[in-house]
């Protein structure tokens, strides 16, 4: 969704596909460079194609992405060295925590002994994470007990040598989210919203986040820090937990337009897409504000298992402010996201409905 | 502008491009097929390929597009049979003038001897235009006295066979525009507009006309009445002259997304691009509503002779409701159509002076 925005600033995309064939990036441009991020001579030939190169994707490997801005010249933003301070979520934890910024407490588990010690430390249950690759629940797990401490230390990949790390359970109230643009120019706050996950996975945003303002200020506060701390330039997601005592923790980070921002395409006056390519490219990232009081979005999740054909489609016209999105994927899976919706309007509860009727209704 | 909008419903995108391999649509897909609009064999290769077809152009051959529709069976929408009641000026008045629609009085020049009968029948100066292939005030000419007329008709290529008309000239206070989306599950009809031409292309838009109330609803339901005259599935734009003496007469019609509505894109609720993927579909067309007040877009035309590369980004970027689009030409001409800027706001003085701002600040 990037790309739209680019190309209405005239400017060519390339993108970094997948060796399928299969990705929906293939369809909307002729420059597709098919290989693994991980593959170096794939990057390159990419970066050699490219004037400025930027991510939506946090799985790549930093000292690559070094390597390949060395080695080419060509400019990357997020920059390879903001990257490396999030890149995993060891490294993230403690860059963020370092500048101060509330983080839930966490241990690197270095040995199976030490699943004990941090049962000890932040009570049980406690979350385990591999610190790299995991998204939407997977390479998570909250454990309860120590058997089911080593059942999923083991899952995780912790005796195969990835990193695990222990955190402190968060009973939290509220998942916020709030995104940034920032660039040499400046940096402009989204709203703070309010993230809805069933099963991992988030499936609802409403913005703004319901709860006091001053809060949410808070939010918008310990997002513009975090951006600092890592001398962002680009577009950036920060996930906090809100606490009943109101304590708010940054959760996660991302380095790229995030799910919690599709709502900005028609809520706000600029879209995370288009401040995205701004702030790469070198512009000014423009005014984040809201055009209506209120914007709920919903993703619209994988119903069957099987060719990605929308079905009931007397759920694609309506009078209201609501807006489509399906992503073109050729494959539907089961909870899958393949597209979402985004309600505008006055009330949360409202649009939250409306938006609802829209996701039941289509088959896809 | 349309393919992004089919994009963002998971639609797949191919588009006949010239043969140059220099058309902007050769950015935005690996789908292109190359050739002229009246090769029948590219064509063919289009529909083939694709579940529907649609136009962004109405210098086509209707016929031709008729054969096409029968031959392999693809839908083309807007028809072929609305397609050729529009499809040279002629026909055009004739069809609107037959459904009741005012039009400014006209003749078919068949000889060098009725271009006097025009001026005694419409007075001089008057309008001599080409059937087909006009636009921007190419095709057009306004001439004062016979000789005048007979240059013009030389240029136009009356003596070469190319059907020319004889058009009164309507002294007209406001140019006016409205667009309408139209398919089997209704029709919707957009905000009545006021364009502003100079040297006959448009140079800005203002959303909607600064006239009463009720004048800008009557050319609403011209526009929706014209739409119907041709039973109109699509997209149309329809421009109007009005008088001094508040008479409202239907200028030209297009059945394509169109310049007058390029404002749609932040200023409504539904873009035209995105009703047009939406009736082509057979997808009812979604609410046209304006989100602000007012609305204003001026284009961005080439200053400059050369290569297109945009200068002075500091206009790039702005705090206000401002909107920039840039087409992605390659080549910048003077005057040439190389993008345009829109400002939402409450008041159309003060959107204009930020767009005419933007608009001066860009040289391209």
């Amino acid at each position: 969704m990037s790309a739209y925005q680019a190309y209405r600033y005239g400017i060519q995309v390339g993108a970094l596909t997948s060796s399928s064939g299969n990705d929906p990036m293939e369809e909307v441009t002729p420059h597709c460079f098919r290989g693994s991020i991980h593959d170096f001579e794939t990057l390159k030939a990419l970066a050699d194609w490219a004037d400025v190169i930027t991510l939506e994707n946090e799985f790549l490997d930093g000292e690559l992405l070094e390597k390949l801005k060395h080695e080419t010249g060509t400019p990357i933003y997020p920059s390879p060295s903001s990257f490396r301070k999030i890149e995993n979520k060891r490294i993230e934890k403690e860059t963020f925590r370092d500048a101060g910024i509330p983080v839930a407490p966490f241990m690197v588990i270095q040995q199976p002994d030490d699943l004990k010690d941090a049962g000890t430390k932040f009570g049980w249950p406690y979350i385990l994470k591999s610190s790299k690759g995991g998204y939407d629940g997977y390479g998570n797990a909250t454990v309860k007990n120590i058997r089911e401490a080593s059942e999923a230390f083991m899952k995780l990949g912790g005796n195969a040598g990835r990193e695990v790390i222990a955190e402190q359970r968060i009973p939290f109230t509220h998942e916020l989210a709030v995104l940034t643009a920032r660039n040499e120019h400046g940096m402009v706050i989204y709203p703070c919203v309010e993230t809805i996950q069933e099963n991992h996975i988030c499936t609802k945003v409403i913005a703004p986040a319901r709860i006091p303002r001053a809060l949410r200020v808070q939010a918008c506060e310990l997002a513009a820090a975090a951006t600092e701390a890592i001398n962002g330039k680009g577009l950036f997601a920060f996930e906090f937990f809100l606490t009943a005592d109101n304590a708010i923790l940054l959760n996660e980070s991302a380095p790229r337009p995030h799910n919690s921002g599709h709502y900005t395409i028609e809520a706000c006056i600029t879209s995370q897409f288009e401040n995205h390519v701004r702030t790469v490219i070198g512009l000014p990232p423009a005014t984040a504000d809201m055009r209506t009081p209120v914007a709920v979005m919903v993703n619209i999740l994988g119903k069957v298992n099987g060719a990605a054909i929308a079905h009931n489609k007397q759920y694609f016209g309506f009078e209201k402010d609501t807006h489509l999105h399906i992503y073109g994927k050729k494959d539907c899976r089961i909870g899958r996201k393949m597209g979402h919706v985004t309600v505008l309007g006055q009330n949360p509860e409202e649009c939250l409905r409306q938006a609802k009727m829209v996701d039941e209704g289509i088959v896809l």
